[in-house]
């Protein structure tokens, strides 16, 4: 059975997200891209955008798994709040349309991506290019939000096949 | 004209709410009370039962205002941070419903109710109930995510008449 994973890399000015179809035999990228919000619109307006947008692309590839990574606090509490404004939209969206939502350290993304959970996030994107040699095609597959997003959304589709060997196994 | 303004202190556990049917000359109480939910509950079912739960006092009481105090980070960055989750999900239905959000300092709503930026809670409760003897009717009265909510929602009603009061006079 296929399952779609939204990767998401919360953020009120520019947001990225990935969609990974992922089977036992393959992790396909089925989309890839960001939502980029002026910051001259309201905190109300860009929170509902946000809501909208994801919860298109959950319709869209009817996705049933959503992939965060954990925040940590940063130099500035306001932002980190705001941060949590975006979450609680993907937490609501994962109980209303029935989702899993799961949760990985900065750390667990890098491991699951690169072997090493110490890497940098060059070393990340190096290691999805040459994953995703399609990902040249895609113009937004510089940004950092994107790349983040995908190495998420990856980390995501791992666990998965890791439980269903354990369950199998088991 | 009649304005609704919900208050709501927000949280996770409990979060407190208040309707006061607010015009020119009164602020009424309408409705009191909190959303109690059981820590052993997962996250996104919190947030979207906190979310269903607000929805209906809006659609209920024909809310046009919702009123908020501003956090402040405390000991605990990730409790702060699912804050912003509940929060987020007032934003959301602030957008969805075209309603007002406003948001004030804890300065503020002690000084719109006491008089004081430095009142202490319970000299917040002591005016609230000196205000509103019918809230000797609310058992739910005695708790603080209550009297908080009821704080920030009489913040909102002072601040709106502030602002048609300003606005006839300019």
């Amino acid at each position: 059975m296929q399952n779609a994973i939204l990767g998401v890399d919360p953020g009120l000015r520019v947001a990225g997200y990935s969609i990974i179809a992922c089977s036992s035999s393959s992790a396909q990228l089925i989309d890839l891209g960001f939502l980029e919000q002026k910051s001259t619109e309201s905190i109300p307006t860009r929170v509902g955008c946000f809501f909208d947008f994801m919860n298109k692309k959950i319709i869209e590839h009817n996705v049933s798994i959503i992939a965060l990574e954990t925040p940590f606090l940063g130099k500035n509490a306001q932002t980190f709040l705001k941060l949590g404004y975006l979450r609680g939209a993907l937490y609501l969206l994962s109980h209303q349309k029935n989702l899993r939502l799961s949760e990985f350290s900065p750390r667990e993304v890098k491991q699951a991506v690169t072997g090493f959970g110490g890497a940098g996030k060059d070393q990340v994107a190096r290691v999805l290019f040459a994953m995703y040699p399609a990902l040249q095609n895609f113009k937004c597959a510089v940004r950092n939000d994107v790349t983040d997003a995908l190495g998420v959304g990856l980390c995501g589709t791992y666990k998965l096949n890791q439980e269903k060997i354990m369950a199998r196994a088991g």
